[in-house]
């Protein structure tokens, strides 16, 4: 639905610019939000993008669709606008989305921008800008609402009407000492409900959740999402109210940490390439696939190493798949599961060995059954026991060490903070490869008595 | 940090229970969220959780926590619980909140406790079980504000102060005419800006986002991320309004669905099994891995249709590896971009052949440059041209085939309403090592001339 309105507005749009239609494509614009736009722009040439842009008469539309552009996109836009125009646009923006973009562009636009907002807009994104891009410090609006204890309710609705216009998300009221440390919170809500002359400190509550400029971002939506709220202050060192992240920023937080786990996982980089070209898109799924060469060689020379045995034997080479399958789909599910749990906290990063035993456990048994399987095949096919046997015990054992790898080095690369996503992917599967051909051959051929 | 706190939290009350420190409890729970209590539950004993229920004396606080255990969790704690106490808890939760409760429970237990929550409260919760679970009704609660066009911005302060103190997000007021259909929508903000004598008409907002009860509850999530709101409304297919998604509800939608996809990739079902015992996670893996194991025999069989070539050139099994671990990675490459692309709303589902079109020249070129590579191993290894041209066109061709099927299957599958994430996973990647291994013997056997 979604989509299909997407399609029926590009269309709209596509073929209004073809016939000129000025005042038609207004009414439009005027109509459509920043976001609905933005999924418009690729789709047009620069020219029809700067036609369409000049039609937008809201300076917060600009910005919506400004911070809702894809980089690549944005980039080629910005540079045929004039800066004044893009100077007013940014000053309309929250910072932290200003922050966002400024931080995208080449070093000379940025410093010449940054300059250009000479007013407290500038300084706000200048604050933001020293901040790590993905720590609480560089996600959060400096717009908020912080009161002093004995403002009364109808003082703080007061203010309000003149002064916090521009506050994004105006539903919590903070409420600071006189250093502007945070000792409460009280919402928008309450100040309707209470008598008008009742000071915050009566009807705050003093136990907030407050965050570290430095905290992590996921650790941030984190807090966010268990408690329910729609925006945590952010405290510097000695809890002086400096922003808030907001809930809209958690969500994205959410989608953009899931996309680079599952990219990650797949060996695919950390962003999203589908919609850059295939070349780009080549080069940055090249470097990951060699992990997979480089392991898919040594399994050669290992196999290489048996030649002797192959020759008496060529059916031992019937089984390689089927043992490096199985070995390699429970690495995936293993690893799978530990990094998933890992980010969303139903694993603790502490519990490594419980963790990594059970899924040797599950390796263990889910071994002996296709074991016994794939074991039994062997047998019906080459009437060989000791084929069967052989064949059986390198299923298991290519299981087992495959949950066991397939769980432990994601834990222990998160245990030194290393991205466990990263571990996963082509790497564990291409160890498991290894492992499980040399497991079958030394197996086999030793039973066989090669 | 918040993990650490947490292991204090449930180490301190462990060791209070141990020593039955009642008012040290008392105290500590008093300032606990329930969303943290949660965590403390399934590591106590059945009786240690009774009591440490007893001790919350908010019965709000124990709504929350019953919505934050873990489904097995809350169904073996409820049972040795008065109905009556249950019921009163329900009665002071979420509508959402409740239904997805009561949803879960045996039959019997969840229809005595519908009959007993005879106010108001029960019919709201008896009317969200009617929707399907994971569409807008069956997400939404049914609390929100909703005023007549002419009421002023003094009277709806009023109805605040009075009739909405159970709302559970009082952001947003929605304007309804005499029919109870949505035709706006104003902010506690603009309630407090406005002169007190203004009407809503005046000040609302005409253009609101609304969706329609059946609406899948993914949708319904992008609807809320895209124009950065705090919840949607919800109305039924006359434009009457019914309830409101909140954007707590959101992000778990959003994370929920991310881990589902995660999983289903990984073939591990669509729950997270870690917190299960071994012998269910082992029975939810196992089937995936049937899918491996098929696949598996049928390369045994295909393999051995080549055995008198492998009889003569027992070197051919050494490439086995390779060719399969190169073809599975892309393959899994092109899948994962698919299926998350189509998640965020990345790749347009009607794209399906400007996508595999891409996907498949990127298995083309990548494919070259690995076959050119592992050919070359080939040639350096056994001095042999044709095995080395067998070689690097098995890559070749196995990489282009499991780009091309990684990203079709997906996409074909969503185009026919099925979850293209179970698409991928263990069914994709099987497939790939079965073409893989066809092309490789079929392409030795015809240029080596056997």
């Amino acid at each position: 639905m979604q989509g299909d309105r997407n399609k029926i507005l590009i269309e709209s749009i596509k073929r209004l610019l073809r016939r000129g239609a000025t005042s038609h494509l207004l009414n439009i614009v005027r109509k459509t939000h920043g976001a609905d736009l933005s999924a418009v722009f690729p789709l047009l040439s620069l020219s029809d993008q700067h036609k369409l842009f000049d039609m937008i008469k809201d300076v917060e539309q600009k910005g919506i669709l400004f911070s809702e552009l894809e980089e690549d996109i944005f980039l080629s836009f910005i540079e045929g606008l004039d800066m004044d125009e893009v100077v007013e646009i940014l000053e309309n923006m929250p910072a932290d989305d200003v922050a966002d973009l400024v931080g995208r562009l080449p070093e000379e636009m940025s410093d010449s921008i940054l300059e250009k907002m000479k007013k407290e807009g500038s300084e706000e994104v200048e604050e933001l800008l020293r901040y790590e891009d993905d720590t609480a410090g560089g996600i959060m609006v400096p717009d908020f609402i912080a009161l002093k204890e004995d403002t009364t309710a109808k003082e703080a609705i007061e203010s309000l009407q003149k002064e916090h216009m521009d506050v994004e998300m105006p539903f919590y009221l903070y409420v600071v000492d006189e250093y502007g440390k945070l000792v409460g919170v009280s919402s928008l809500r309450q100040l309707v409900v209470v008598g008008p002359e009742t000071p915050l400190k009566d009807f705050m509550t003093p136990d907030v959740y407050s965050v570290q400029t430095d905290m992590d971002q996921e650790e941030v939506a984190k807090i966010v999402a268990r408690y329910d709220i729609l925006a945590v202050p952010v405290v510097d060192e000695t809890n002086r109210l400096v922003g808030i992240v907001t809930v809209d920023d958690v969500i994205d937080i959410f989608r953009q940490e899931a996309t680079e786990d599952i990219l990650k996982m797949a060996g695919v980089g950390e962003e999203f390439v589908e919609t850059k070209s295939v070349l780009k898109s080549t080069r940055i799924r090249l470097p990951w696939l060699f992990a997979s060469c480089i392991g898919g060689i040594i399994a050669l020379f290992i196999i290489g190493h048996f030649e002797s045995s192959l020759n008496k034997f060529a059916f031992l080479a019937v089984f390689i798949p089927v043992i490096m399958g199985m070995g390699g789909n429970i690495g995936t599910q293993s690893s799978t599961i530990v990094v998933r749990g890992l980010a969303t906290g139903r694993i603790d990063i502490r519990d490594i060995w419980s963790v990594v035993l059970k899924e040797l456990s599950i390796g263990c048994i889910l071994g002996i059954v296709y074991g016994f399987l794939i074991g039994a095949v062997a047998q019906v096919r080459y009437s060989s026991t000791e084929l069967a046997v052989s064949v059986g015990l390198a299923v298991i054992s290519s299981m087992a060490v495959a949950a066991l790898v397939g769980s432990l080095v994601p834990m222990a690369f998160a245990r030194i903070n290393i991205d466990p996503a990263v571990a996963t992917g082509p790497f564990v599967t291409t160890a498991i490869d290894v492992i499980s051909v040399f497991f079958y051959f030394v197996i086999a051929t030793t039973l066989l008595g090669i």
